[in-house]
């Protein structure tokens, strides 16, 4: 099981939390180039960290790796602009620096400078009205280096998703059984893309990594490219864990946080555009916003890339698929997205569904295209990932925040309370 | 065994044929899209290739693999340039393809048309005097694919070893074990960094595929990235690997290609500099060069570079190696190398060491910081890779030809009638 862990552990669950006694080291003690993992020619035994015994993703190791998933397993990769590529204009406010917020539970305030390292940010990119006015990179991420985005991926396959209901080549309203067949007898079958999309699949599928029998295991061990011990007789690639997902319940009632829909999501569009995620993500996307580096996925035994969570990406360039977003898919002087995506997005998904899933901290937020939508005064919607990743869109004050990080709690409820009101806080703080 | 073939056939050897009867299928034929190799959603199992069970570099599939390596094993990025990319002048000159050449040991003529295909070609540039003459891609690789070059990987290290030892960072007569004390009671702890650079070291390790207990396979099983087998107790890196090489006769008398000697190399760099073998590329060459697209190297266990067969490049980038070589160090307005690196490469190394290897087809050539010297007419020196590929690089004719190719046969030899042959009939015509 061991063995599984590390192409398990990316995928985004709220529920784990692995923290032990030597999790409690500080941004600045478990800076992986203090550390030293992977230093030197060769490096100490110590510091080697392993897919096979799983010590690359433990923290705080894991804070090494997120900057080096391929050096970890196979990858393909999502190509970069090779021509108009995209340079913001740049205009620093070191004052944001100063900016005071008040975590959720605390009564003490915090100023924005403090949050990055209790967050464990390795990158942040602020844009307001299109310029970055704060960029700062940390804990072995470089301006250009690429990072593990985690399910911040599962955004770009919504919105990818989504795009192809605009263009008319998907129809929401169908089932996923139209488009791909051998989904049939599965959960997703009788799923409509809608359902897919924004999760209210009912599916006999657990993400609760603490239960050893949990269908998140076997669907991480289909996915995992390392070579399946003698005697496995289970399924071998994402796509033939998919066809095993049973039902439970009503799809179209309640929202359930489940990596499997993205992937799922990934075949229907693999399946009708007949391009991998990578490419069409490529295509559609990363050159158009004239990015500067190229993104990769984690792929499987059979090279299908996973859809859910194995996205990396540079931060810039995640910064402009951001900035399309808030202009409503305009950007790089071109239209990338069709306006109403954005706008569909932004009206979010259904609320009573969500309430459902219970999470006590995102009261009347929703999910919708595989984005986050938290229904604040100011619209605000992000993408979302296991460590802390973000990218976090607020329409009204104008601002666009990414943020990498390798926070220690694999769970966003560890982070938020000093994140999203930190981001709310820069929001007003442009909006005076 | 079968498990570490695949990590082995990349490093190059003269000696072996893997051909069978499926192996003679023509470069139509094997076509990798054509073959539609992990094509679709998921693609047909028969089509899926694996390095679990070494499918993935047999020919032909080995065609689809050469352009896929990250897609199937651990990788680590070599940056591209951020900034003055270089943009080759291209004049293309179609008469090209109607030079005519006799190949070794026929009396028939060949076109170099022809001889592209004969050649399993995947893609061929040809530069005269600094200009793109001819330019063609085939065989699943497009302008801004990435390809495994192999063994040409040794030339990349042998150029940044000879350039370390101009900067006088590393003295050519100093034995290894001066830089590296680890190799100390190995067959290179006495050998100087000349003999390893110019392969003259006295080894008791065999590159024979064909034999099981040929040392190459212990050296792939160090530097296999998968799991160790249970109860594996050998070397578990490619430098663990290089300190159990033994001594065999006397260092300096004679020309043994043996790719351990370009790993030893990679070690001794990476420790003088503390930079890896993909970063010292990238900063020292690679940015500076202009080049447009990242190379990887496959990397072992332990986040080692595979020195001596594991970069993979873009073709027109490795045109702008060719060319900064043939222009003495001087590219993309600034002096990349020093001069008297390619002056020292171009005198060659030691015609009787090489002598005594007994390359009955490559009559009075040398071997010099893991360049190929022909002492040809023309004064052409070459990097060269197991299945065809090439940097040719022809002086006199202001030439320099830059092939990527995948050939059924690991082994120069096989397509050398083919190819030296045509180089120097476009190298006469140009000087027509």
């Amino acid at each position: 099981m061991k063995n599984n862990l590390l192409f398990l552990l990316i995928v985004l669950t709220i529920n784990i939390t692995n923290m032990s006694a030597q999790e409690t080291l500080n941004a600045e003690d478990s800076n992986p180039i203090k550390m030293g993992w992977m230093k030197g020619f060769p490096p100490n035994k110590d510091s080697v960290l392993s897919v096979a015994d799983g010590s690359f993703f433990e923290f705080p190791a894991m804070r090494y790796s997120v900057n080096h998933m391929r050096q970890f397993m196979p990858t393909t990769r999502v190509e970069a602009a090779t021509n108009n590529q995209y340079v913001f204009y740049t205009q620093i406010d070191n004052s944001i620096d100063s900016v005071l917020f008040t975590p959720w539970g605390s009564k003490e305030t915090m100023t924005w400078k403090e949050s990055l390292s209790k967050n464990y940010t390795d990158g942040i990119i602020i844009l307001h009205q299109g310029k970055i006015v704060y960029e700062k990179y940390d804990g072995g991420l470089t301006p250009d280096g690429i990072h593990a985005v985690m399910s911040v991926s599962k955004t770009f396959t919504g919105t990818l998703g989504a795009m192809l209901v605009a263009e008319g080549v998907l129809d929401h309203k169908k089932q996923a059984q139209e488009y791909v067949p051998e989904l049939k007898d599965s959960a997703f079958g009788n799923a409509t893309i809608r359902q897919i999309l924004d999760m209210t699949t009912a599916l006999q599928y657990s993400e609760d990594y603490a239960d050893p029998n949990s269908e998140v295991w076997k669907f991480s061990s289909a996915g995992n490219p390392l070579p399946k011990p003698a005697g496995y007789e289970g399924p071998t690639n994402y796509f033939e864990y998919l066809q095993t997902v049973k039902s439970e319940g009503t799809h179209g009632e309640a929202f359930g946080y489940k990596t499997v829909n993205t992937d799922a999501m990934g075949w229907i569009i693999s399946r009708v555009t007949n391009k991998s995620i990578p490419q069409l993500l490529s295509e559609k996307i990363w050159k158009p916003l004239g990015t500067h580096f190229d993104g990769y996925y984690q792929v499987d035994g059979a090279g299908i890339a996973f859809a859910g969570g194995g996205f990396s990406a540079n931060l810039k360039d995640a910064a402009m698929f951001g900035e399309m977003i808030r202009n409503e898919g305009y950007f790089n002087n071109q239209q990338i997205l069709p306006a109403s995506v954005v706008e569909e997005i932004k009206k979010g998904g259904n609320l009573k569904a969500f309430e459902k899933a219970g999470y006590t901290s995102l009261k009347n937020w929703s999910y919708k295209d595989m984005w986050w939508i938290t229904h604040n005064e100011h619209g605000a919607f992000a993408a979302r990932g296991v460590h802390g990743q973000t990218i976090y869109i607020d329409p009204k004050a104008e601002m666009v925040i990414v943020r990498f990080a390798s926070h220690p709690i694999a769970g966003n409820a560890a982070n938020d309370p000093y994140s999203l009101t930190a981001y709310h806080a820069v929001a007003k703080y442009f909006m005076k």
